[in-house]
């Protein structure tokens, strides 16, 4: 394989990948676009290469980007050199990164993980917004928790707004996605503490006993867990609040609960 | 004082409405833009009335609305009644929401405040992102700290995007602003513990002794604290990772840092 020069905006293949800004491509094609170099450097530095991997012909020939395209070459992906137009055109933004890459989506189903295998995980019931769920994935990875649990009509954690709020950890930990109907068939495998967060609680979120494997269980921005997710649960919990506001953003009270049930 | 209507796009008001959009005119005029009726209900029950409130002729006759309408008339507001165009023109988007409001900014100085007065304050240096510290001064009002204090170069907390983000704590809590020399000048007020978060820093978040007043200083996104207002710190702390991720989101961390702080 060699690197491919691209000038042409109507070339099938920029087509393909400017597609991937749709979740139904995504999907279809289990596929995803991640933005500028330092995330894909974060991908090699966990053993992942692109399957294409995109740059500006005016790019600086940064001694990371050889990398990438020799990181890329060898695991048989291919590599565009392409004008300025198709890349503004691929990340439809005016000033776009020099340099993208098309990822293989890598999605768990519940039946792939195993609850005992780490002490904590965290499960996301109907997360709506793209930034709150690619910064709990990232606050996932940093507290090293086992795995992220999408439970129903979730956004797309391959979103490009995702991804990018991860900083390259949505490679390094799995994302698991399943409908509530497999949550709760699945329900009898988790033999610790499974914690839900809810304004209506009465317990502290400090009290919990968060038992080996913990499952914390969030809901969604609007309404919280739904009645099924929260009556699987052992105990709910809430944090406390005692000013005007009565609710946190999601990632921030889902960062307080990781920390607290890995007791770090 | 009565209710007017507009139909003219090139209204002055109008166009000074939609210039608040600019940092600039929001610092000249000081005052700022708050969109959504939510919001404008939450700042009424904090006993705060819009200066202007602008709702869209096709808007529905929710009671609130009219109970905003009547506060602000009450204290001596206008109430502009427009068309959707205007609307569109002064949010600045397709689909704008139908209410809006203009209110005066509320900024105090360092000395205006008590630092005894409340058990927890949080600094933010240098804060760049808007969702970011609307968030934080989310998570700040929720856990009833005396308030955020922005050292040196911070984005504006009167954005439309900061203001959204604080879900309408934006008026529960005073929002102090400062140069590092400022806050230097004013360090010896500050007798409990001043608690810098570094990623560099050798103790634990946890075994902070937390003397009351603590202030936590947090830095920017990008390279955290600056070695100035990192030397004033009594001590340096830092959120243990563990896993590949090497840092947290800064609402996050902040909000970890805030409920640590609080023994929340």
């Amino acid at each position: 394989m060699s690197i491919k020069q691209i000038t042409s905006l109507t070339n099938q293949t920029i087509k393909d990948i400017r597609a991937l800004h749709m979740r139904k491509e995504r999907e279809a094609t289990r596929q995803f676009l991640a933005e500028g170099l330092k995330i894909i450097i974060d991908a090699l530095d966990q053993g992942i290469a692109p399957q294409i991997l995109i740059y500006g012909k005016d790019a600086d020939h940064h001694p990371l980007l050889q990398r990438a395209i020799d990181e890329t070459l060898k695991a048989r992906g291919q590599v565009l050199e392409v004008t300025r137009d198709i890349l503004e055109k691929i990340s439809r933004k005016e000033n776009p990164q020099m340099v993208l890459a098309v990822f293989a989506q890598r999605i768990r189903r519940l039946s792939e993980i195993d609850p005992d295998s780490h002490e904590v995980w965290v499960a996301l019931e109907q997360v709506r917004d793209p930034g709150n769920l690619g910064t709990i994935i990232r606050t996932a990875d940093a507290a090293a928790i086992g795995g992220v649990i999408l439970i129903g009509d979730c956004v797309d954690p391959f979103s490009v707004e995702t991804v990018r709020a991860t900083m390259g950890s949505i490679f390094a930990l799995p994302i698991v996605k399943c409908t509530r109907e497999e949550f709760i068939a699945d329900r009898g495998r988790w033999t610790g503490s499974v914690v839900g967060t809810l304004l209506t609680a009465k317990h502290d979120h400090r009290s919990a006993p968060y038992k080996r494997p913990t499952l914390l269980l969030m809901g969604t921005e609007q309404s919280g867990l739904t009645p099924e997710i929260a009556d699987t649960c052992d105990l709910h919990v809430k944090i406390p609040m005692r000013g005007r506001a009565d609710s946190l953003n999601l990632s921030v009270a889902t960062g307080i609960m990781i920390y607290a049930a890995c007791g770090l």
